[in-house]
């Protein structure tokens, strides 16, 4: 008999079809292909190909030089415009807004061909940093409510360059999936006095059928109620709203556990196409005691259907349970 | 400059890049191949191969024989379980039920190979009354509080048979998704006191900009704020919250706009893949003056991302003004 599960921060019902479980191997799975060695705007040599750079960890060099551990550009085709204000219309029932908002990207490594499972724990550190740095200082913009960051890793997860790096968008609006996220937890709050996610932490820390590995500051973890096969949550496990509140020891505890986190899932998937988003609270916001910032990721391992664009319902033919023991089982601890 | 734009009933935001507009040609398009003929187990001589049929519309032959126009069967790999008795639990702080549901397929044609714009008015007519005749049966199980029809077409949209059909899935909970759509149209109404599709029909015929045709009783248009290129709403004009109350005049108009409509996407965007989404209001609610069902086919064009999964924002390349015109452009009328 499947099961209906209820993901408790956003109420979303998913399908477990824990008769029929798969595993890793009965997924068909397209690995993603080494990086070639083509011609890239984001290798070292090439700067002048990009937007000139916004920051830049040096060993060397000057500004749009080689040098560089990790380096942050604008995006060559933003989606959003950076100047302007923002300007809010009507058309006729409806309501539109001139696209203010800053798209960016960052450079991981000037190496064209590593994967996150493959970069040093001190290569994703910094990448940590620079997420920290460019939502400070994106932030005292008070044009934009909301900052995302997220990697698109592999071309079925809408990658379109294979250099490793991640991006940022800034938005002047609260993005709605960050909204309902936000007031469930407070929500939860009203009820109980507590994070919901320290809750969840608790729990699965007991439990622990769900957990894939913990450190002092962090755990990672399967939901109980996840969209996709081998979704994989990764939480502080002090209470923190903002990820740009994260201090130094969070920020390389983290990188040691994401980046075996990212080992354990190359090995038992076989590198897989995955995206890989930081939920973090509105930046506008104070600090929240209802909101627990932490990263999702989701390995690209499914189709999403007509099922689920109709209903905001999942069907995940994985057990939580299962995948968290693929995973631990893997080691690479 | 890039437009933001929300979605007038559920409030979501979607980014439509304006000024880097792409045409149908721009799209990186599998189209997805005519069926070829293989052994399957919706071909007329083939019913032993799938489970009993449930619903046939038939010119000769007796059940589970050949003969038939349209066959409903049951699906032979079920996401949810037919037998038993709702049942919640909890599991610590999460909630749980198991999979009570129904999981039917609408084997649309006996013909291996036929796409939905290739098949006769008369022929989808009929497809139209077995989705009529399977929600209104079902709908007296009182365990069933949502019924979906849906149907994908390609491997890109998830579908994993070829044969011509679509699939119906009975849910014991509303699905999130759908009561979103349900509140923002309660909402509505009780500030205006007027459903919120009828006035998007009015503006939208007023406007023609986003219009892709009308017959007597239906609107098919792309809405204002989609999430992908090519999204393609069809509304009928006569406000009624639920399919299975649609009478014949209106499945035999419904026929005609959906093949035409189909027609004009399978030459425009080169047989892409889709999704097509009946959205009815929750089955065992009485008439709703505050919901209007309607189809939303999307076709398969563009990758969901990290940025989408994240926010539940959209980034459409295409302006529903040009994708409109791009239909009405194809004919085929």
């Amino acid at each position: 008999m499947p099961e209906l599960r209820k993901d408790p921060i956003t109420g979303r019902w998913v399908i477990i079809a824990t008769d029929r479980a798969k595993r890793p191997s009965d997924f068909i799975r397209q690995p993603v292909p080494p990086a070639s060695a083509t011609i890239c705007p984001f290798d070292s040599g090439n700067e002048h190909k990009t937007p000139p750079e916004i920051l830049a960890y040096r060993n060397s060099g000057g500004r749009d030089e080689p040098g560089w551990r990790v380096r942050v550009v604008p995006n060559k085709f933003p989606v959003l415009g950076i100047e302007g204000d923002l300007d809010r219309e009507g058309e006729g029932m409806y309501d539109k807004m001139n696209g203010i908002g800053a798209h960016e990207v960052i450079i991981e490594t000037p190496q064209h061909s590593m994967t996150l499972g493959q970069m040093s724990e001190q290569q994703i550190e910094e990448v940590l940093w620079a997420f920290k740095d460019r939502v400070t200082d994106l932030k005292k913009d008070r044009r934009f409510r909301y900052i995302i960051l997220f990697r698109n890793h592999g071309e079925a997860a809408g990658a379109s360059l294979e250099h490793p790096h991640s991006q940022l968008i800034a938005l002047p609006v609260i993005p709605k999936r960050v909204k309902e996220e936000v007031d469930g937890g407070r929500l939860f709050y009203e009820m109980k006095e507590r994070c919901i996610y320290c809750d969840i932490i608790r729990q699965e820390t007991t439990a622990g059928t769900r957990l894939v590995s913990e450190t002092e500051r962090f755990t990672a973890l399967e939901p109980y109620a996840p969209r996709f096969p081998f979704e994989t949550w990764i939480l502080p496990k002090r209470h923190l709203s903002h990820y740009e509140d994260s201090d130094a020891p969070m920020l390389k505890d983290m990188a040691w556990i994401l980046r075996s986190t990212m080992r354990k899932m190359e090995k038992v998937l076989e590198r897989p196409a995955y995206n890989f988003i930081v939920h973090s609270a509105p930046v506008q916001e104070p600090a929240l005691p209802y909101y627990h910032w932490h990263v999702e990721i989701i390995p690209k391992l499914t189709k999403v259907a007509g099922f689920e664009w109709g209903t905001g319902f999942y069907i995940n033919p994985t057990p939580p349970e299962e995948s968290a023991r693929f995973l631990r089982d893997a080691g690479l601890g």
